[in-house]
């Protein structure tokens, strides 16, 4: 099977011109076949901000009501996604910016109301249809995502950048070698969050629930692992959580970096 | 050779959802090849305004600073370009949505200064790649298209919808027998702008050029006219200027409405 890279890169390296530019550079230089997911920033805040709309974070997810929406699809579908695609088309990578709704790739349903807490229009993926990824791929198309879906009733949904990456490498591990790599502004999945050289290398699925419950791995991390167990349980290859610096490095096995999860068998 | 329809909606459709979810519903069931595109509408203006951003005007066009076509580039191609898309979606019309950086579709220049007017970050198409959009007509998918190029150089740039459209007609005419309908708020073109029914029902240059000297075609139109003929000279089959209700009546010359621009041949 051909080799599939879904890379997805944070809201933290994307807030960042420096940062960002030296990342899509190297992610431009993947040779394999390779597809983009990038997540949110503080951008939507801002100019929620700039307009009068504050916004609401519970758990650490933000509270998409109707205004709420239309901002991040502006934002993460528009203004980020075309500033990627622009740069990376610079970079002779020829990229294509997508959301869920395009090719109806990612069709989600609204997370139901539970224990009186409503995200609004916080979509939890249903299905995925990698057959239009599949051609694009074969195209040489660079698929750039953004964190949205849609219901298929004419509305837009916001998605967790983290589950759209992981939803999409498992709907194509039927096709594809899928290895999916989370960059982010940290060396990989620290021991100690003090010491930031204190990147756990390997970690099965046993070992993570050891992590988590001694409260070694916790908040954000937790749905990103929980993800990529997910992920590698159905069919995904492997799962890399790295610094956005080290793609290259990762990609090329020059030098083993980031934390890698593998499967308990 | 394969019909393909190119229809352009206009930005007061857009700004009216009554009007709007009628059209795209009409839109949907054309059975035909079909690429959307579509305009901006107000919102564009109202959200740069709610971020204390004055939108500049002349001769009817947006004056691009660097604010502006970040505006522009969330509204179009985010908040607009996905309110389209999903609710494609949802008459069972396989879109996906576009701007011209995406697939590199359409390569545009920063319009050159001129008698010391700059335009800012406006760009003239210098190249249409036909390509990945005959690809995916074949994979059943509608393009929807943005009025956003880019100049290949990491920018994205601010591009006149009906050019858009018309670029676009004129890079498939080589692979598809082209259609371009542009739908608006009017009858057609009209004889006296006071009767909305003074319809001229077809026209052809040299009656275009007498009419344009006699004041009677004029502002807004021009541009779009003088699109049109260049896309009939450069092998477009047909082109038609009509009201946004009219698009299945004429898809299916069930009637006869609006104005179709001839050939002088």
């Amino acid at each position: 099977m051909q080799k599939l890279y879904i890379v997805k890169i944070g809201g933290n390296v994307i807030d960042d011109e420096v940062q960002l530019e030296k990342f899509l550079k190297d992610f431009s230089h993947l040779k394999e076949n390779k597809i983009l997911v990038h997540g949110g920033g503080k951008v939507a805040t801002e100019i929620s901000r700039g307009l009068g709309i504050e916004a609401q974070m519970v758990e650490g997810r933000r509270i998409t009501d109707a205004e709420t929406l239309k901002i991040v699809t502006m934002v993460y579908g528009g203004l980020i996604n075309k500033k990627i695609v622009s740069k990376l088309q610079s970079y002779e990578c020829n990229a294509i910016g997508l959301t869920g709704a395009d090719a109806n790739l990612l069709l989600a349903e609204k997370r139901p109301v539970k224990n009186g807490m409503d995200y609004g229009f916080v979509g939890d993926v249903k299905k995925v249809h990698p057959g239009p990824l599949i051609h694009f791929l074969s195209m040489g198309l660079t698929p750039v995502i953004a964190p949205l879906t849609h219901n298929g009733e004419g509305s837009m949904l916001n998605t967790n950048a983290d589950t759209v990456a992981s939803s999409l490498a498992v709907g194509l591990s039927a096709n594809f070698s899928v290895e999916l790599i989370y960059c982010f502004e940290l060396n990989g999945v620290l021991e100690n969050f003090e010491d930031k050289n204190s990147v756990i290398p390997s970690m099965n699925e046993e070992k993570y629930q050891e992590l988590k419950q001694a409260g070694i791995i916790s908040k954000g991390m937790v749905p990103k692992m929980d993800n990529s167990f997910d992920a590698i349980r159905e069919g995904v290859s492997a799962v890399v959580i790295c610094h956005a610096d080290d793609l290259t490095d990762i990609v090329t096995h020059k030098n083993i970096k980031g934390t890698t999860l593998k499967s308990d068998g």
